[in-house]
């Protein structure tokens, strides 16, 4: 039986499991919910052996509980793919926009409508299918790469205790190529492989001025102002050309290839609606770019929040004493978090006038962008397992943020290949989250092809 | 008896008069002591009924009464003169911060405590002893002018009233010059006339962009963000000069002579000790412009207050759905409020980028700037006044913010001369306020000094 045959016949089985998994409430964010989260991951070891994997672990941390499992491959030499996905939900609220229960999935034609359908159960299930129907295709009784999976229980809460897991545990989970489960396709009629999400870095700006607020009448015009400093700084973080202007945040910026942007100008793109997405009337962004490009491929800088002298109702005219910002820098590849900050610093330090005292904190080390090289060998074979399995040329696209997958790269020093079957239009994290069903069918599918296609069986 | 030795004389029937006065705590922001500010109204018009002013009125507002008396000039050809001041005053909080009771006056040295001694019950009372000097001096039953008063009882609390009294009032207030008794000189041994008092106007303005904050992973750098275009319009209302790039914003400003600004760079002006008042560490302005050049001659824009987006604790990277900001215009002569109102409309309108809204309020019509002719016959009468009084050389000052002044000379058509003896250093609208009995007694001598100079009699 062919891995597509063996998947059509159980269907209905893959649904039943993964309604009970949906059924258990298994919210991270949400302290009632824990003793679920622990639920949810005792069901998929459950289900994990129940699959034939012969190491299934449940990993305790000092939060949530992980899943481990560990299918090794016959031929000692064969590759090692670690699969990453999330067991935890999303919060429901507002519980009352469901049309049908959060944790009653329930069909509606192609659709299974709960929460995690899309955002992460479904797509961690589909991987049991896809080996299973790997060693029915192929009649052995191991994979043909040696197969871990890691499925962690905080990510919809911040992923806290993920990097340190995984550095206790790195010489288990190494591996040659990490496979993430947990993104989105362009559409179900354009499937496409994610090849990139940018990282973050974030800062606290504060400048000092007088050391009270002065009345205006007396003193303005002849001190320095930290509002009009902080405007002038924050004005300054980019060129006429909409690009950032902090002198050295470049650093190392490993540019998108060209045969990459000719692909993302291929996808189905319709500027009207995305804007309609954005509840804007206008894009803008850095010049020479198109607004996928801006969105995935360049490095920004965004002023989340402001805020200084007098902000309530009516007049009051005070040279402030002070003015404050946070601004977020969005990273691509080639970015190291760090130099950005030090950049930043220096760049704040330049542009603050005698008079102004600066300040500038940061929200913790950043987070790295990630891509998968689009030349390796991991790639191809991901490309040629989803085109298989789908019947059509699969695209790239990539994301504008990023979750905890720069650290699996980074503490597992694996690249990265996004195998994911998720839509935009599947409302994760919002009510009414759903997932269709021949879509993880077809993502099994593409699993299967993979461990084949690694493992030189393809 | 000369004007000088009829004051001498009478001084202590003056302060005794003054603390009198002082005890009625007539503060018009605080509604539990507006019956104080009728009594003080009161108290000042029996006082000048007893000086001699045959006129003597109490002019109810729809707020707190202001003082009217008329002393018609022998001569009906003579000049006629309004003097302005109030008899209202400032809060006293905080309190215990007093040594002495804010409404018990106590003499220390040459210095006389109260709320209120310098600002401005003592500046109003040295013209009633001003006049009777001068009556002395000349043994004439009139005063070489025809004298007006006019003391307000709400100029601390915004002279909300005072211009549709002024305006109800014309013909009766109808005067070729007008004398405002409420501002400061140099120093004591500097004196020096204020010519001048910049004029305001404040605006709020608002961006809006998205229809919701927006995630800045999916988002950021692709549409435009409000406090990016509000930190770029902020930042254009300079240019590299310090100097306000508004277009139009200078339209008609006269600028102060060479004359004045050779007097003004001859005060003793320290600025390591201006700074120090100004609890700053550096200046900041306009380019080719001395500090006191920078508060009172230019026009400025100060950015008062800002805020959007996150402004909580922790990072939270939205792209916001509006940015906002309050920012106050001072004006100098030949500006007019409406039509800076007007430009800096023009301004925000054209610096807004496509996909954002914006919107200006306005709060109120302004206040224009004021300012002496330093050629007319008054200003010269009343430096003369002030010199003959002082013995020595007066120099020209001017203020950086402004009261009802403007609206003086606009209703009443007249010129302004300000004739005061107040300190820096008399910290009014604080705790322990005091003033010089001396330089009260200046004040009165200059007074009659001035009347003679008008009147042609000097």
């Amino acid at each position: 039986m062919d891995v597509r045959a063996h998947i059509e016949a159980h269907r209905d089985e893959f649904v039943s499991s993964l309604k009970e998994w949906l059924a258990i409430p298994s919210i991270s964010a949400d302290p009632a919910h824990h003793p679920d989260v622990v639920r949810s991951a005792r069901w998929l070891a459950d289900h994990l052996t129940a699959t034939g994997f012969p190491t299934v672990e449940v990993w305790q941390t000092p939060g949530l509980p992980a899943v481990f499992a560990e299918w090794p491959a016959a031929d000692p030499d064969a590759p090692t793919v670690l699969v990453y996905g999330h067991h935890d939900v999303q919060p429901v609220d507002p519980v009352q926009e469901w049309e049908t229960d959060p944790f009653t999935p329930t069909e509606r034609g192609t659709s299974l409508f709960a929460r995690g359908a899309s955002d992460d159960k479904g797509q961690v299930l589909f991987h049991a299918l896809g080996v299973s129907a790997a060693l029915a295709a192929s009649g052995a009784d191991a994979p043909p790469v040696t197969l871990k999976l890691l499925v962690e229980g905080e990510e919809e809460s911040g992923s806290v205790h993920f990097a340190d897991l995984m550095r206790a545990n790195r010489d288990r989970l190494a591996c040659d190529v990490a496979v993430i489960s947990d993104t989105t396709m362009w559409a179900a009629d354009t499937p496409s492989m994610c090849v990139g999400m940018r990282g973050v870095t974030d800062v606290e700006i504060s400048l000092y001025g007088p050391g009270r607020d002065l009345h205006s009448g007396s003193f303005g015009g002849a001190v320095p102002n930290p509002l009009k400093a902080m405007s002038d700084l924050l004005s300054g973080l980019h060129d006429e050309d909409g690009r950032v202007a902090v002198p050295g945040f470049h650093d190392g910026v490993v540019e998108a290839s060209q045969e990459e942007r000719d692909l993302i100008a291929r996808l189905p793109f319709d500027e009207r609606e995305w804007l309609a997405t954005a509840a804007s009337t206008a894009t803008w962004g850095e010049r020479g770019y198109s607004t996928l490009e801006r969105i995935w491929l360049r490095p920004t800088a965004e002023i989340n929040g402001m805020w200084g002298g007098h902000t309530g109702s009516g007049g009051k005219t005070v040279v402030p004493r002070s003015a404050h910002a946070k601004v977020s820098f969005r990273l691509v590849p080639g970015q190291d978090p760090l130099h950005v900050q030090d950049r930043v610093r220096a760049y704040v330090e330049a542009v603050t006038p005698e008079g102004l005292r600066a300040e500038t904190e940061f929200g913790g080390p950043g987070v790295r962008a990630c891509a998968s090289d689009l030349s390796s060998t991991a790639l191809k074979a991901a490309r040629s397992a989803m085109e298989r399995a789908f019947g059509t040329q699969v695209l790239f696209t990539r994301e504008g943020g990023s979750g905890p997958e720069a650290d699996i790269a980074d503490i597992l020093g694996a690249p990265l290949v996004f195998l994911a079957v998720g839509l935009d239009e599947d409302r994760i994290h919002a009510p009414n989250e759903k997932v269709e069903v021949p879509l993880l069918l077809k993502g099994a599918e593409s699993a299967a092809y993979l461990w084949e296609e690694l493992g030189g069986v393809g």
